[in-house]
């Protein structure tokens, strides 16, 4: 028999992990019930056609497609092998494989929102917390399967609900405690502005993708792959300037003297969502600061309006965005629903995960379950500790019994190794004497109580 | 574009649904933590050569397996074409499927426990609750992708860990308020002993399958199934009469006077685990009974102790058991660790969501997200709206505001189709005023209040 073991690129997730994951999930689920956002589940598996043309020929590569069953049926075999051939070419083929495992939440929740337009009220809020799955290169810290937590509102387009999903973000990540927090808005009409400012509004794709690697690449990098682009000298010095302006009023001015109605309704826009931010933003969020940033780009090329991201700048983390989302305005398009805007942030899960794990900010109380262990003595003493577990957990005291009278040492080290806090021992004098001993670990005392005592002490 | 859809047997969970299942969870959730289980959770996919051969022909047949990604690679199209020959044959080949989703939470958590076995404390007591996939043919209520939800405790004999477990299935449908649960107990090692009894012991797969259909085919049905087995009259007579006994005791007489071992020891591991049992038992635990049921058999073929299986028998509730379980000696050998017995139950997570709604059983407020929504009636109001909505949520209120001054009618229409019990109305006079008025939509009321009354009332 071969060691067994998982597929590359996917873990299983141990109590303390788990632990942790659902501590992080429902901090943001309460967060998200008490803005009004509703959760919705999909299916792991999409039809094929719902998923495949929507994530770009690379993303289509990285889509796991599911066998379909009963191929083993004579009358399917050269239909299946036709099939095959077309799969060995790159293309897809519903003979071969109808399904796949759905590579985000995004197209599902188009899907969604289209299927189910007539038992929805819109504006239609919901929030999605579920595993996806890419066939990407494994490496550390990336996994094959992974979870997203999508929040949008769709069918208003009112600049509240930015304001809303800005306070989410903020409002999370105070919960969650995480430091040094930048939330960074733009808007993907001032970068359209931009383009026409400097003549190049055909190349505007152009010019977010470069723009969006500035992280990445720096100032540099940008202008080479600007000029790449075919971008002219002058172009990229207008682009570097705007785009690095740090006020909302400067660069207004700019699109006012030139006369560019998008830039201007760009930087209005930008303008609400910072007032109705602002009434919404509690004094407490000393963790986190809005800023305005024109060098904010997104690559994605669906976003309409507001675009927004958000980095943990500690410098004990190195990573890349938390957090990020952004207006679009004809998702559901693909569907066959048209003009329905919509509004939607994520929230990487795995990428805070990581920044809490590094920074220790998970409540030290969630690793461990149990409470109390009773230290099984056997005989007559068996049922008694029994009947002392039972009223712990009436209670609400999280306590188990060692389910086999072994050696006293090595059920202690046990409890030791489980990370236990509490022993309760029983044995017959105890017992008589309706008693218990209570061992406390960290503090490394051992004392008899009564069962009334130990219920108030583990309470 | 076609109207987009689901892949059959799959469906959307609608908030309604996901918030239940949430409260469902949680509360199993809460149950298995208090008690000392610890949670993991698995990958989606497994290796194919992980599940395969372990679910019997018919099961290995329902496997969804995964397409190997970057097929269209020239330099493997030779071996995926022979590939697929062989999966037309109903063979595997990891040439063209080396991944497949998990069928169960059986199979995963034994090639878990062997592959952790170094940083695991045993005795190990686990939870898990993640959801499988089947290629079953659908049908109501039968989904192929569905959840399951296990608690197992591997590396000890003792029979506490079987009393522990029937305590959390009746705590647990105690706390869900499941009327007329009957949990049923045997031990294979009586029907072992029954087997031996009538010297057919080669037999007891047979004899086990029959008895196993009872409830479907009617002890008529089973007599039958028996004599198609090969079992002589004689011997079909004394199983019948042997499992039907109601009494521990006149089994056991019979047992002893025969001599049969095995089943004079399964008739003593059924009176220890009642009596630890009935040491935890609550006395509140009138919804469920616990009952020894001679006939009751569990199809799958590595028990070897203690059986188990909870039904529903509300007689408005039509459905097969809700969950089931028992002691197996040997799972973890399937992956080379010997001799590491086990004993575990599993909730029908599915089912038992189906029977509280067919009850109506869950909570009237887990469909209700939001409590009170402001109408928004633009201009100054707006401002003053989202303050008072930061006020509400500063004191865990979940409120909304409706994100566009909409005609009046409209915005309470909305208000009242999302079941939002409070509408908060706010014109200039209320602003002027610093109050604002409430509308209770079950009491038809509409008041004039100030923030702070709107506060008390909320909350």
């Amino acid at each position: 028999m071969s060691k067994p073991s998982v597929p590359q690129g996917t873990r299983d997730l141990t109590p303390e992990v788990v632990r942790k994951r659902l501590f992080l999930l429902a901090t943001l689920r309460n967060i998200f019930e008490q803005c009004g956002f509703q959760p919705i589940e999909t299916p792991s598996m999409e039809n094929l056609t719902t998923l495949m043309g929507k994530y770009g020929e690379e993303g289509d590569r990285l889509v796991f497609k599911v066998l379909n069953n009963g191929l083993n049926d004579p009358n399917k075999h050269d239909k299946t092998r036709s099939a095959l051939e077309n799969v060995l070419q790159g293309k897809n083929d519903v003979n071969l494989t109808e399904r796949a495992l759905r590579y985000d939440l995004t197209i599902p929740f188009a899907r969604y929102v289209v299927m189910h337009q007539s038992e929805l009220q819109f504006p239609f809020r919901r929030y999605q917390m579920q595993p996806v799955w890419r066939a990407d290169r494994p490496q550390k810290g990336r996994y094959r399967e992974f979870w997203q937590c999508d929040v949008d509102i769709v069918g208003s387009n009112s600049l509240i609900n930015e304001a809303e999903l800005l306070y989410i973000y903020r409002e999370a990540f105070f919960q969650l405690a995480v430091p040094e927090v930048v939330v960074r808005i733009n808007s993907r009409k001032v970068l359209t502005g931009i383009a026409q400012y400097c003549g190049a509004e055909e190349k505007l794709v152009d010019i977010t993708t470069a723009i969006d690697k500035l992280d990445k690449v720096g100032e540099e990098g940008v202008v080479k792959e600007l000029s790449e682009r075919g971008l002219t000298d002058k172009q990229i010095q207008d682009i570097i300037r705007l785009i690095n302006c740090t006020e909302l009023d400067r660069l207004e001015q700019e699109f006012i003297a030139t006369e560019i109605s998008e830039g201007i309704l760009g930087i209005k826009e930008l303008r609400d969502t910072i007032a109705y931010h602002s009434t919404l933003a509690k004094l407490e969020w000393n963790n986190s600061t809005l800023k305005i940033d024109f060098t904010l780009a997104r690559g994605l090329s669906y976003y309409t309006g507001i675009i927004v991201e958000v980095n943990c700048n500690d410098p004990r983390i190195k990573m890349g965005s938390i957090g990020g989302g952004g207006r679009y305005d004809d998702l559901t398009g693909l569907f066959g629903l048209k003009d329905l805007s919509g509004v939607g942030v994520s929230f990487g899960i795995d990428r805070i995960y990581d920044v809490m794990e590094e920074l220790h900010l998970f409540p030290a109380e969630i690793g461990v379950g149990t409470k109390a262990m009773i230290v099984n003595t056997g005989g007559e003493n068996e049922l008694y500790a029994l009947n002392i577990l039972k009223q712990l957990r009436s209670q609400n005291i999280a306590a188990e019994i060692y389910p086999e009278p072994l050696k006293f040492d090595k059920q202690m080290k046990y409890i030791f190794n489980r990370s236990i806090p509490f022993a309760i021992i029983i044995e017959n004098e105890e017992r008589e004497q309706g008693n218990v001993r209570i061992k406390n670990f960290a503090a490394g005392t051992q004392t008899k109580i009564s069962i009334e005592v130990l219920i108030k002490t583990l309470s």
